[in-house]
């Protein structure tokens, strides 16, 4: 045992040394960390978990003043100090804005509070977040029409963010923006296509490595007709809206040429999978969706088999597929498992899907882990929580397994944390 | 290791001193106790079991004697001595009888017979058999037209049990006992509901502080329209049996108005999901009824969504779906996670599905376990393997996991085995 | 610590004493160990995982010399040295061939290629591998036209391989080949089944012990009436083959005349439940299928509450439907537990599998493990690999978790590894 937890020790400090690339984040390029501790407070985690603990949703209302919301949102949160985001919270407090103690509570939280607007007052403070982290590269998710130019990429990583191409492209207000943003006139399935072309071009040429879109349960990509294309996209310009098959017809046709372009710009595709949105009908923003169990990425196939030189970088939601994905990566020469998303984002589940994936699917084809954070701050303690949870299966599962030395596995942990993304992503 | 190992030890100490409350279980309270071995024996786990190794179920037959059905019982248990079930009999029968062994054969069967006799006959053993297993009160689970009276309620809690007001109201003889006990005739839409509200508050002012319904896998729950509603009740009443549609409408109609009745009544609703009830043909008495891979909650929203002030207490029966019933509870305010129910009460299931709770779902929300049991001896049992779950998961993946303190682990504990459920039920 | 360390290790001792026996395997009776390096690379786990890597199938063509495609595998293979696959390599390599070293390149393959060729010119090579194994028998999985007379049965155990029957009857050649191995014409329903109880006789008469099949996900089993399985043969033997409706009504009367000749011969049914074939367009030969999350074993009761007197041993392809497997074997007496397969042969997989089992199913209805192998050369490494994760989880799940003593464990060993085997297909 002390031998065993010695190899815990020594496996945990050498993949706290790796400088890591986080490939999935919402981090807004302008504004990638927190001006205020509410901020902080804000990331749906913590409302809807205090939420569900019984919090009014008045409490956290916008026009509710500082001091009268943080402490009624730390005093609901009482309820969720045993999860593990609660602990990401006083984690990254203490690293990066020195708290001290384990709870947060209505007595202490000003001196926070102070701190975090001193520390988002300093110059370079991304950088400083980013570097106490160990973390080298932030991947964005980026708008089809946000301006890329005032991006810095000595920090962050432009992504087309494709949701609303596929699922609003009967919003008249988008397809205006496609078209400006294109210069392509949307008139017909050519000109659809063209304008998402020209999109993607000019992504790459912005810098953006990647292209990402969450799917909902149940969706089954499918290779459309050009004529079927056609009449589908004719039907939306009327404006009445496609019926339920042309919607369906629609979505694969603009997912399919998506990822046809994809290939022609050598951009890889991550998919996020299985998302209900919209399920809870009363929850905070942010705080409604839901995985389902019992679905399957069967409905992939298709777009997995037409786009064999596409490196679709596969998450899904519900733990009920973990297997069901690392199979995909087991044999698919085109499909990369990618980290632990939300609801999965659990020590416990994710240190099962890990061993899996360590023991069955190729060391090259693993994303280890990505934030899926909206401010700055969230990435050191998500990697905190994921680079713990490595060191302990790379022991366990792998090491103490018989499948490899301690020097095998801080490579695998290298892998995952960071040259594979470097690799995938082609820097 | 020393250090860890004493953790857990101190912890199963602290977690075995705390008096538990058990919100679900199907004890008879006028016979909440074995009245003889064979009662015990006749539990379905060591039927079932017993049959699937390859027992007759003539051996069991209700016209065999003692004498000879016991030791044949006990032969054909010796090829399951290997389950936790086995473990069960074999720790009760320690604990409150004073048996000594780990097998129980035809040869050292009698003196424990007569011990379960001998006890049964004391003054005052329903009480005894709680306290040692450190149980303050036990729910019942109880017919809508059962005499509630005569419950001992410094024991047991009433709790309506709501399967055949929904299920079988096709049935003229619960349309009868439903008129004859809410005094409500059912000649329609209206009476229905009238009487279902009138069982429901009859429930709450005998002490009831639950209701109670197990659905099947693939249930649908949907709102109905009172007209829907109306002619689904006539179709029942004209007798010809509603079509399969109706059939859904006058289920989905009466569950609906049950959830408004407990919502008037503040009485937390149980939801049992996913027992294919009858799927196997030749099992013993209620050794029958399996779980089904591969569904989802998603039928059960709309009603979670409808009744947001109803306290939800769900289980989920297949173990494809735990991460799904942790999400639920994770954002639903009126999710609350309930026990380890039936194919899903096994050390290694409980242990992975409580360290996710444990680690995503605020410790408030959490009914750690609940018995389901038939007769009182077994809730020390059960009770007593998910006492030493809970310490050894409350020791690896929440205090050495970082989450919290040994002091917190011992609240959450307590949270888990006692409090939430007085909070919940209001007593 | 040291104690269960030394628990752990004893058990290990214990386990890897016991000799087993392997239900399941590809081995070709005539060809039963590989011949060359060339042939032990060529399981498709190595070739896909390669392949997944980023390997091209140009560089496995059958036309390729050794001394180019052995080099560019392995190298190809020094992605995937973190998985379970590339450890039965290294340590049959090691075990069988004296390969020494942890890794296999493109330095040091040619001395186990002439070690490989060395072994397979020694007499009596199966036996000794299956003695360095510690595998007593290994079933064969024979096609129904297959000539068994030359099977050594003091090594291997025919077995019917029933796919072709089941899905590939509309193919004139297989009802040809039908014909003649049976004697039978296959003009009507009638002779359609004679024909197959003709083959599962002479199955029987040739020393067969099992019949066994692969059925795909979502595959429905259900009662055919005669006149209706009449009409699905007229359909067939027309020619044009048979409506959707009709396949399947063929499917499951051919599969239900199987199972009734089971019946008659006594001989247990395999079913392998749940791969997708033919999933991945792109991939290596057998390396292809997949399995398929969400899916439900509901589909197989029809089939399994008609034959009570037939045990049929399951295995399942998807993590998703393991817990539900395990209710099948708890509650149905025909119902056997078998092995894990194929993407859930996977340590980490098997260990929860495995402790679940262990706590909730009889231990007489547990086949441990069987290889799925197609060179007697991983028996050893895969067997091996059961073997610890069997010590690792009897220690752990078992004798600490207070289920049985040490020796209770070494006996649940020798039913999983051997004794149900033997009792089940009665040898």
């Amino acid at each position: 045992m002390a031998r065993s937890q010695s190899l815990r020790h020594r496996l945990l400090e050498e993949v706290f040394r790796i400088r890591a690339v986080d490939v999935h984040s919402h981090v807004p390029a302008a504004e990638p960390f927190a001006r205020s501790l509410r901020e902080l407070l804000g990331y749906h985690y913590y409302t809807e978990l205090a939420h569900s603990a019984g919090m009014s949703r008045q409490v956290i209302a916008p026009d509710e003043p500082d001091e009268r919301m943080i402490p009624a949102l730390l005093e609901a949160m009482a309820a969720i100090d045993n999860t593990v985001q609660y602990g990401w919270l006083v984690e990254l407090a203490g690293e990066l804005f020195g708290f001290q103690g384990g709870r947060l509570t209505h007595r202490n939280w000003q001196p926070l509070a102070e701190a975090v607007r001193e520390g988002a007052a300093r110059p370079g403070r991304a950088r400083e977040i980013m570097d106490l982290s160990r973390i080298e590269k932030v991947f964005l998710t980026n708008a089809f029409d946000e301006d890329l130019g005032a991006i810095d990429t000595g920090l962050f990583v432009p992504c087309l963010r494709a949701d609303a191409l596929v699922f609003q492209m009967n919003d008249p207000a988008v397809r205006g923006a496609l078209e400006q943003v294109s210069g392509v006139a949307v008139g017909d399935g050519k000109g659809l296509r063209g304008a998402l072309g020209a999109v993607v071009e000019h992504f790459r040429q912005s810098g953006a490595r990647s292209a990402a879109i969450s799917l909902p349960p149940r969706f089954r990509a499918f290779p459309v007709a050009e004529a079927e294309f056609e009449r589908a996209v004719q039907g939306m310009l009327r404006g009445a809206g496609p019926g339920p098959d042309e919607g369906a017809v629609l979505q694969s046709g603009i997912l399919f040429a998506l990822a046809g372009f994809c290939r022609d710009c050598s951009l890889p595709f991550q998919i996020m999978y299985g998302a209900l949105r919209d399920a809870y009908a009363h929850g905070v923003p942010q705080g409604t969706d839901l995985p389902q169990a019992g679905d399957t990425l069967r409905g992939l196939l298709p777009l997995l088999n037409a786009f064999p030189e596409v490196t679709f970088c596969l998450s899904v939601l519900s733990e009920s597929q973990a297997q069901e994905l690392g199979s995909y990566g087991w044999i698919l020469q085109n499909v990369v498992l990618s980290g632990h998303w939300w609801y999965a984002n659990v020590p416990s589940y994710i240190a099962r899907d890990l061993a899996a994936r360590l023991q069955s699917v190729p060391k090259t084809k693993l994303i280890g882990y990505y934030s899926d954070m909206y401010k700055l701050e969230f990435g050191l303690a998500k990697f905190n929580m994921y680079r713990r949870v490595l060191a302990q299966v790379l022991a366990g599962d792998y090491v103490e397994a018989g499948l490899g030395t301690e020097q095998d596995a801080v490579q695998v942990a290298r892998l995952l944390l960071r040259e594979n993304a470097l690799r995938i992503f082609t820097f």
